[in-house]
């Protein structure tokens, strides 16, 4: 390895304030989540995934995708989520391509009952902090982010 | 509860690319510092602040706060640590307010031997792809997520 790339002190802090940000922001969300819907995060992140797709019905891989699950960790939360009826499985039998996931009518209405308390929790830790240049500038640097980290990234980022 | 506060559109995307970028970035972290060092995140940054704290010791619960861990996760972690060499733990006989982790030699080893590859990830997946202005936005958008999400939060986030 080439001579390490120290961060500068004001980068360190910089980069402990994103650290210790991220934390709360997942923490309270997940804290709000699990209190008034009973769920974690990830299940949320995959109803509603699939509550704004064409059908209300996901290809397993895009579903992936969508919520930056691996597939077996994805593949786990479906199971438990098929479980609570809020999701259906099915196998195409003409496509090897893969699994498709829904969601049933019953998981739609757990979206719906759970979507403006995650809203209000995600106004409340994120954006009712920040002025409007800031939300602009939060937005463009997440975009840098992602263009950045993106660019090592393997076309199909879901193991096995 | 009362009327839901919803997002407007553009608001939607700034959430969308926050969640993308924090979970890319960590990711990317998590990856790295697995496939070079052998350990999850959490467990080097207890290393990390032990490293930096006076005599490489911490009471329990201010590690618990520096890193933003339950105790019974942060007590699960410890074990692990323990069993590798890095870390022991005593308690201390006049003090009831609990038991103490510190760095061994090894521990530190462990440290020294895997700061570079993760800052350098960190560097990579971070700071490269943004302007030294945007770095400075990110750091007072941060300190004022924190500010914002700590308004709500109990002084000791430590549960039993």
């Amino acid at each position: 390895m080439t001579e390490p790339r120290w961060l500068s002190e004001s980068e360190q802090e910089v980069w402990r304030a994103y650290q210790t940000a991220t934390k709360l922001v997942g923490e309270s969300l997940d804290r709000q989540l699990q209190r008034d819907s009973g769920m974690p995060t990830t299940y949320y992140e995959i109803l509603v995934a699939l509550s704004e797709a064409t059908g209300r019905e996901l290809r397993m891989s895009e579903l992936a995708e969508f919520t930056k699950s691996s597939r077996s960790r994805l593949s786990h939360a479906i199971a438990r989520l098929e479980e609570n009826g809020w999701v259906t499985r099915r196998s195409c039998p003409t496509d090897k391509r893969g699994a498709f996931a829904s969601l049933t009518e019953d998981g739609m209405g757990v979206v719906r009952a759970a979507a403006p308390g995650h809203v209000n929790e995600v106004r409340t830790v994120l954006f009712d902090g920040l002025s409007t240049d800031q939300v602009k500038q939060l937005g463009e640097i997440s975009a840098a982010i992602v263009a950045q980290a993106s660019k090592g990234c393997p076309s199909d980022p879901c193991d096995e």
